[in-house]
């Protein structure tokens, strides 16, 4: 029996060189350059398992805000694991009456799965047609990449869900603080979307926007 | 104002028509052919909010069984609004000391999150290295694509967690289901696993597997 | 000689015949299924010079509408050769103050180069940062993926640019539009815009929308 | 143990039934429409292990032609289960002083290993820079996507060689036979080559072309 | 209203901050390493509105060289807000008689658009198959990856149009550079591609060529 | 003729000068950082065409060892050009009774051919369903990503084969290693298997596993 472990040693060995440039996973490694394609790879030796473990999501996000919500990212460096994997994952909270305002993912689709409460989504399409549903426990929606689309809590307690994201990078555009929460000229914000001066100096100074 | 509205719609209709073409998704017909990339795509004046929404995922699996689990997947064409979008999602529901046995998605990443109840789950490398953890409420876990993972109940009561794929079509292939539960025949399980003629036997008895 | 070519005519005709299967291209048959990766190919038989060929980029949009300014697109299957090929292109007419509104799209980048005029264009990120440029004849600008952005005729006279787009459906969403020119409950706007129920119903009425 | 069977049973139907719109494989269906990403896929139940085989291989193809040379290809439909997988792979058969002319893949990278013989093989660069090698028994060699290269017989006797593709429909153009084998005016392979009008009108007559 | 906009000011910049590892894009690095996904990113500090823009296509190349053709790109990391975005352009002058000589894009699809003048344009597929077409002002063609293609002034003015392809990285292979602008051995020129000794020997002496 | 070479040397080095940020291939520096495309690109300068050559597939891999097979990898970084380009290969040396033990690649899909001898080539797909061929010289079998499949000498004398991966980093995970040959706790193994612990420690020994 001792030579047959022996020989195994070997071959294992033998293996596991051979496939040593074998690469499954490339967990971020924050300190080196990034590239179109995600972070570097932190050192093979130095990964762990809890690299591929992400303790964020398990509390709720602060809701003491105007818009009575939070959204929580599981994304890379923090979570280093999920780097070049395709994915990435966030936790929605939002409190009575609260709001994930109409947004975009620039750079993926995503599937939204409902824990708790009841949540009214939508998104528009291209075509400007609405999809419009009211979400209960269990129920899961998914929204094409890069569509307008909202999540509002349309019951009477908390709601709780957990979205997935097909990138591990898909970005967040919230409409309204892009368009009045930084300093593009009220005047190109009217010009680009038919609103009144009026409106754009209104919400540019509940938003925090200049000029 | 009435002509403002009415050169308005002009516009409107000119840009609608113009990008007519325009795709932005792509719900499952079923019926029709399939491709490499997925199933056809449905009349687009055929799709509704319905497509985009799936609540299969919202009551638990039967967990009557000897793995004490269950795999409740949201995948095109019952979930056909996520066709060809890059995604998918599926729960897991464990009893009581329930496992989703050793297993690989051949054609995703995975991304858990755990709703309710102690997870022990773990993955292992192409190079035999073992990533385990045990996972509480909330934590999310990565497995990268293709490498052998399971998990386990480890706590007291049921536990259920939600897991989104990198693929609307990851694929699932349960190992020992695999060996054992087919006609593959028993010397080729024994000559490319090492395992004994007497243990591959019982374990084909067991899950149905001949030959 | 004759033998010479004799023996070329065949391993000519043994290679095509080879690779018959080869798909250099899948030319858009506009009557057959769509799948995620685009439209069905045509019968290479049946292709010829003109699919690959789109003379409607030729003449001006008609700018006699609100925006005062044009989209005109070349998509497939209007373009047939383009399908599958992973990239478009349309033309942008702007008259005198014309306008594209704030707009994505959502499924690709897009490079844009002015051949006519002055246009002022600008996007704005994640992060809510804006990127804002005067581009003159020549200037190319590019768009990343999914961001809101806009061209606008910021010279005297009219303005033509061509822009090319990294998807043969890049999609085009107008934010306005989205908002206000279908049936999105003035609520939802509301509650997920932070607009007033005044400029959303005003706008509404303006553009088509209703509810 | 009977319970125990009976119970197996269950899960593992309650899970391939679950799962039974996964799609491992997409196998040609040459009588469906084709898609950008490929052919349509074979009803499941119709596959069987003989589309993951291709025989075509196995024997030497017919050198007996002016370039002493014969290229056999395995892909799909005839080889049907390579359908969709981003991979293919073709035979090279090279008799004394034979040559694959000077050619590209449009869409794939190659990698070839000798099988028996000596190969001199060439690539060049974007940038006009020829990379050249003299290949023995087992050597193995990368061609870039898309760049013109091509192999000789620098050896004695026959040589044989395998090439894989990274894409299942990687495309073939012989630079010789697009320019010379066809109704390309004689004037206009001129005007973009430099070559002579002898020297265009003795190849197209050498190899069949017209114009 | 202060508290409100107090308290906006903490859910925007939770939002911001939460998101602050989204990669919108990957402004090109120079003078950092390059991956096979492009070049690295540039710190998002350091990136502003000129990364980009490019005016370098804004004047006409110089066309006082014998092809009477000057091809000016828009690629990074000139252009470097393109990189990772799979997009690039390019500017094609054409003088009287001008051409671009027979050539491939080994990486990427091009859509050309014609701005001025008349221009015949040409490619050929994998079956050997010729594709040509007279192209006016504003008329598009597309030219599938990696195929053969030439545009040649056909008119009587110059002529200038813009391409744009679907990568940042196309490649440029122009056939006779190829061939007859280095040091691959005029027997292996002439042995590849049925030229005589005598032509290749010329060409290589026109086009700087060696050996 | 002098002026002629003069401005054409003018022309051409124009071009190579505009398109010198053109990336053809990324040839691996193993002393760059990795990302999820790969390496990073050695200094193209310093590329030459030994970095496109592999000759480690040249003689047989050791079968002395208790599979009596040896499975030796053409990968980046010793194959440094195949870096980035989508594609790899491996040898297979079976000695007689040598069997590749049931494994996956997580992947890419593999492409084999029979260079010698008689191989019996198995895989099993997530519907659980066997495909089993005897395979000869010059046949041809694919084994779609991720999927379970093994290899197996059934003729008399030695046999040889190669595979090629749609990946530059395919990965191999040995079922039986995966299992047994690390220190995933028996009870684990048991748990997620449904073998006896009797079994498993008894192939943990042979193996070298632990726990």
């Amino acid at each position: 029996m001792k030579m047959i472990i022996h020989v195994f040693f070997i071959i294992s060995l033998f293996l596991s060189i051979a496939f040593a440039s074998v690469q499954d996973f490339c967990v971020a490694d924050p300190k080196g350059p990034q590239s179109p394609s995600g972070y570097s790879c932190k050192n093979p030796d130095q990964v762990n398992e809890n690299d591929f473990v992400f303790s964020g999501l398990g509390k709720a996000g602060n809701t003491s805000n105007i818009i009575k919500a939070a959204v929580t990212p599981a994304f890379a460096p923090a979570f280093a694991g999920i780097n070049g994997l395709g994915i990435s994952m966030a936790r929605l909270d939002l409190a009575g009456g609260g709001v994930i305002p109409l947004h975009t993912h620039p750079g993926a689709s995503e599937v939204l799965v409902v824990i708790q409460g009841t949540i009214c989504a939508g998104f528009i399409s291209s075509a400007n047609k609405v999809y419009l549903k009211t979400l209960n426990r269990g129920d899961t929606m998914v929204f094409p990449q890069g569509l307008l689309h909202f999540q509002l809590n349309s019951g009477k307690g908390p709601a709780l869900a957990f979205v997935a994201f097909g990138s591990p990078s898909p970005g967040l555009q919230i409409t309204s603080f892009a368009l009045f929460a930084n300093d593009l000229p009220s005047e190109l914000v009217e010009a680009t979307t038919f609103l009144s001066d009026e409106e754009v100096k209104k919400l540019k100074g509940v938003l925090g926007g200049t000029n």
